[in-house]
Parts: structure tokens; C-alpha cells; sequence
């Protein structure tokens, strides 16, 4: 198949730091060219893939997030270029979704984010202009508030696992926070729960934005020290270590996380996840095999919660992550979103 | 005719200081109204229009300037409603052009910025996926890099004529420039003229930006003084003073300025325009009757060039502007371009 992919431009493919998305579209394109398929990857030039690279700029032009001229730029390559392609697959967000009613080629969205409130009614809106565009979900709970869509496949994030090796560290006593500096994610109910119960916590979590930075100085900074450890944004071999040495992933969270990377690759590493009942943790996490779910994150401090997660197997945890979210089953499940989106265009 | 407006969202139309597209959409939605059209705007909620109003934003998101999330809100609720116009007329850039491709209604775009470089080459790619969309020019010299793009009509600016009284005030000595602190716009190069010639100039533009400030910090700050003034970036009533005491605008452009608003404004008033022949220039200054046009700003030093302006007589030059570029000529012109798009599209 000819497929055209079109990433986010503000950072190269794969990301640095940061960057869910990113990581996951690298992981695919390399994955479809791995199985014989003709790719071309639209990305900033400093990115790195076994697709073809087109790039509309030399270095991604992080410093202009957001800003409709540079993202014009881009999505114009990609777009322009439709025909030479049998699918188009777009991960820009709303622009590239617009961009999709202007082809005739067969046209897919991966949505990235969170589908209720103003986003929601935004995609909404799109897709009643672009009224031929296709959508994937991450998870099925992402779809839940806008079911009648035009979903064509649900196709679940990945792991390169090559990169993540299972080496679990015994006598791990720390619980591991990862993510972003936002309430939603909760890194400062992490930290109640870590209080309480008296148990060390590292948090691992990007703080760039203005609002992290308010966030972090007002819930985190003041209980520093001690047991309690801010260890920055870190890179993957540092994720990986902190990761290996964990007793559990917490993740408090209280959003609709649309998908959840940090628990796969926390799963990938034999380590149990406790986390509350949101979003798609039910998708990800299975409780009492790979992790413990909870309705309310005060239900963490209880004692039988930490005794479960202690109990689970390591290689149990891993096999499962290895069993759905490997890339082989991404890249196939991507392979039939393709060939339904060409069979629905047709 | 039933007829849809999407004005830029950045600023409230009309603009309370700088802002020529705002202020000639604001125009030209009451003159159509005042014809007996069915006008919708959609512009920010601090707006002022004898259309009928429709916002996204209570008030203009200005701090968010140029960005998708904000930009694609405002066009959503615009281009999601065509069905209810007999044409669709879009100002916005390059999101509102791209977005014309998604509609059945006939559907018009005004260029208001210059097509050479990038910009240029951008509008190309956009049309060739929004096939459908019409093009108006606000002069023929801005279609010279694009002369093959769909152009349907060409519509000058105009002003409100009843905000300019003819007033001229005798014995002004001084020359005005008025734009942006840009080196395009050239008030370095009136400064030059004046410093030269020994006239006095006051200089009134808009110095916001970070370039603009740069710009302002080398160039000009350091010859303020004596005859030297800048009067800042100024309200209407002020420009409108300003204008009235001066013995000619001094208009050194070195760019492909697509009109030149300041240029009717100064005659509206009787002044006489002194100016290097780029853009637009020739279209809207009549050389000997309205104004003298020179090759090379160097030029405007010559005793000839003034003696020329101070001959010239205001009324002719008043009456030049009442005749071209009048409101009513301005709603005639969009009348007619909008039946030229609706034949090219049926």
C-alpha cells in the first residue's frame, strides 16, 4: 500500500523528550515500511524514520506552536501531494482534519485527545464539513462522548519493547509518578497518597509550560524532601531505570486520558500499575493481573491495595502488554483501519 | 442577496487603532446592508456592524494571534452555516481560504496582504486543493506574482468619507508619514528626506511589536527632536488633524504594497501624496493631480518634487477620492463580484 503520513510538525519524529504522539507515529511508519508497505513520513527534517521524510521545514518549529502559518505549511506538502498515495493518515489535530474534506484520496484521523467539552464539539463541526474523513481511536472509552462519528477502527498505542527491557530491580520501595505537571494528571494526589501512607515517591513529569510551573510551585515544591523526590522531565533510559526500580506506577488521574502511554511502558517494565477508574485505564490496565484499579484515589492509602499490587507477577505483567500492545498488533491494526477506510471511500 | 462576511477574528471590526482590513470590512458590511442586502458578519463579539453579528468570542482573542485552535473556532461557526448564503465572502487568510474548499456555497476570498514569495506560493497550493474558491484583488499590481490565480473581480479599498471632512488648514509646513515602523513602509527614509531637505516631519505609526520597537530603537529614536517628531501610533480624530495641517504625506514604500490606505485618507483630506512608484502606487495617486509619484525616494529631495505638491489643488485632490474610492463604489464592486462568483460557480 502507498500510505502517506502526516505527524504533528512542532517536534521531530521521534520526540526527545516529551511526546506521546510523536513516539507512537515513529513506531508505526517504521513498522509499515517493516512490513513491505511504500510510506512517506510528513515531519520536521530533524526527524528519524525508515519512511520516506518530507518535511515542509529543516528543524521542527517548536518555538511556533500552535500557529496557523507553520501548520499551513506542512499540512499544504502533505495534502498536495494526496494522489500519490492509496490512504492518507493524519495525527495534525484540527487542521489536518479539515485538510482531509479537500482530497479525494482516502482520507483517516488518529485522534490524539480527549473528545468531550469544546474539542469534542469541534470535531464535531469538522467533520460536517469533511464529511469524507474517517476516524481511529485510541482507546473505546475516547469515543464515548461522541459515539455517531464516522469511527472506521480502534487501534490501541504501542511500544518499540526492544527498548524497554524486562529487568525488574528487586526490593523496588518507591512508588513512580510520570507525566505532565497538570491536575488532571495528578501528580499532587500522588502525593497526598504518598504522604499518607507514608511510602517514597519520585515524580517524573515535564514542567515547561507556564501553567506546569505555577502548578508545580504551588502543590508540589512546598513538599519537597524527604521521601518525596522531584526528578525533572527525564529521558527514556532514565524512564526506563526509574521505571525498573519502581514498586508500582501511581496514576491518580482524573480526566478522560484518552489512552495512557505511561502504563504500558510501566507494564513493559513487570511493573503494576494503581491507578483510578478513568479514561482508559479499564482498556489498559487489567485489575488483579496487571495492576489494581480504584474509584477514588483516597482508596490508594488502604493497605490491600499496595499487598495486591505487590502479589502480581512481573512476567505476567509484561506478557500482557507483549500480547496487546506491541507494535506488530498496531501496525496490523492500522493495516485493516487502511483497507477499511479505502472500502468505505470506494 | 444573502451574503456571509467572515472577517478576521483578531481585532473587533471596525478597529478601535491600526487595522485596514478590519476597518474596510466594517465598511463594507454596513454599505451592503444599506443597499437592501441580507448581511451576516462574523467577526468577534466587540464589534460594530449594521450586519447581523455572529461570534465565536465575546471579545477579539488578540493575545492569541495567529493561532489555529482560536482561528478555527471562529471559521467553524462561519463557514458551518453557508448554507444560509446565496455566497460566502472570506477575509480571514489563508484558514478561511483552505475552508472554501469545504463548501457547496459559491465563495469569494479578498487577498489582502502581497503575493510575492511565500505567501504567494502558499495561496497557489491552497487553491489548487480549494478549487472552487474566487479571488478579489484590492489592485491589479497585487495580482502581478499570481496572474493565472481564479481572480473575479477587482475591488479597491475605500473610505468613509463623511469621517474625513474637507477641511484643509493653510500654511502647513510639514510633511506626515503614517504605517507601521517597518522598514518596508520606509520612515527611515522620510526621515532621511526630511533631515536632507530640512522640512519638518512628523511621523505617527503603530510600533508594538518586537521588530517594530527594534526598528523604531535604531533608526529613528535617535533623530528625534528639533523638527524630528514622533506622534506615536494615533486614534482617528488625531490622524485625521495631523493630515489636515500637512503639506503632503510622504510615502517612501519600498514593497509591493497591495493598496495603501493612508494614501486616501491623506487625500480624502486635500493632501497631496509624495511617493516611490511600488504596489499599488500608481492606482491610487494620479502623478500632477493628486500627488507626485518619483522612481527613487532619493528623489523626493529634489525642489521640484515639493514646488510639484504645493501645486496642486485640493479640491481636485479631494474630488479624486470621492470618485474612486467612495463606499458606495466599494459596495458596487462586491456586488458585482459576488454575482461573478455566483455565475462561475453555478
Amino acid at each position: 500500500m502507498r500510505i502517506g503520513i502526516v505527524c504533528p510538525v512542532w517536534f521531530p519524529v521521534p520526540p526527545e523528550a516529551y511526546g506521546g504522539t510523536e513516539r507512537v507515529v515513529a513506531l508505526l511508519a517504521d513498522g509499515l515500511v517493516d512490513s513491505g508497505h511504500e510510506v512517506t513520513l510528513f515531519a520536521s527534517g530533524d526527524s528519524q524514520s525508515r519512511a520516506r521524510l518530507e518535511s515542509a521545514f529543516h528543524t521542527a518549529p517548536s518555538e511556533w506552536i500552535g500557529h496557523t502559518y507553520w501548520e499551513m505549511q506542512h499540512a499544504l506538502l502533505a495534502f498536495g501531494r494526496s494522489r500519490d498515495f492509496d490512504v492518507l493518515h493524519d495525527h495534525t489535530g484540527m487542521l489536518g482534519l479539515a485538510f482531509g474534506g479537500l482530497v479525494e484520496t482516502p482520507f483517516c484521523h488518529t485522534v490524539h485527545g480527549p473528545l468531550d467539552g469544546q474539542p469534542g464539539r469541534l470535531y464535531e463541526q469538522i467533520l460536517e464539513l469533511a464529511s469524507n474523513a474517517k476516524l481511529i481511536s485510541i482507546s473505546m472509552n475516547q469515543r464515548k462522548p461522541k459515539p455517531h462519528l464516522p469511527w472506521v477502527a480502534n487501534c490501541p498505542n504501542a511500544l518499540d519493547l526492544s527498548m524497554f527491557p524486562f529487568r525488574r530491580k528487586a526490593g523496588g520501595e518507591y512508588l513512580v509518578f510520570l507525566g505532565r505537571m497538570s491536575p488532571d494528571k495528578g501528580a499532587h494526589r500522588a502525593l497526598a497518597v504518598a504522604l499518607e501512607t507514608g511510602l517514597p515517591l519520585k515524580i517524573a513529569a515535564k514542567c515547561r509550560e507556564p501553567l506546569e510551573i505555577r502548578y508545580f510551585d504551588e502543590f508540589i515544591r512546598p513538599h519537597l524532601g524527604g521521601s518525596i523526590e522531584y526528578v525533572g522531565e527525564v529521558g527514556h533510559a532514565d524512564k526506563v531505570e526509574l521505571l525498573m526500580g519502581a514498586r508500582a506506577l501511581i496514576s491518580p488521574i482524573d480526566w478522560e486520558e484518552p489512552f495512557g502511554l505511561m502504563m504500558i511502558e510501566a507494564m513493559a517494565c513487570g511493573t503494576p500499575v494503581i491507578s483510578t477508574r478513568r479514561g482508559a485505564v479499564s482498556e489498559i490496565v487489567e485489575h488483579g493481573k496487571t495492576g489494581v484499579v480504584v474509584d477514588n484515589y483516597r482508596d490508594m492509602e488502604e493497605p490491600s491495595v499496595l499487598e495486591l499490587a505487590d502479589s502480581l507477577d512481573p512476567v505476567v505483567i509484561r506478557e500482557h502488554v507483549e500480547a496487546n500492545f506491541s507494535p506488530e498488533i498496531m501496525v496490523a491494526n492500522y493495516v485493516a483501519a487502511y483497507e477499511a477506510t479505502i472500502d468505505a471511500s470506494g
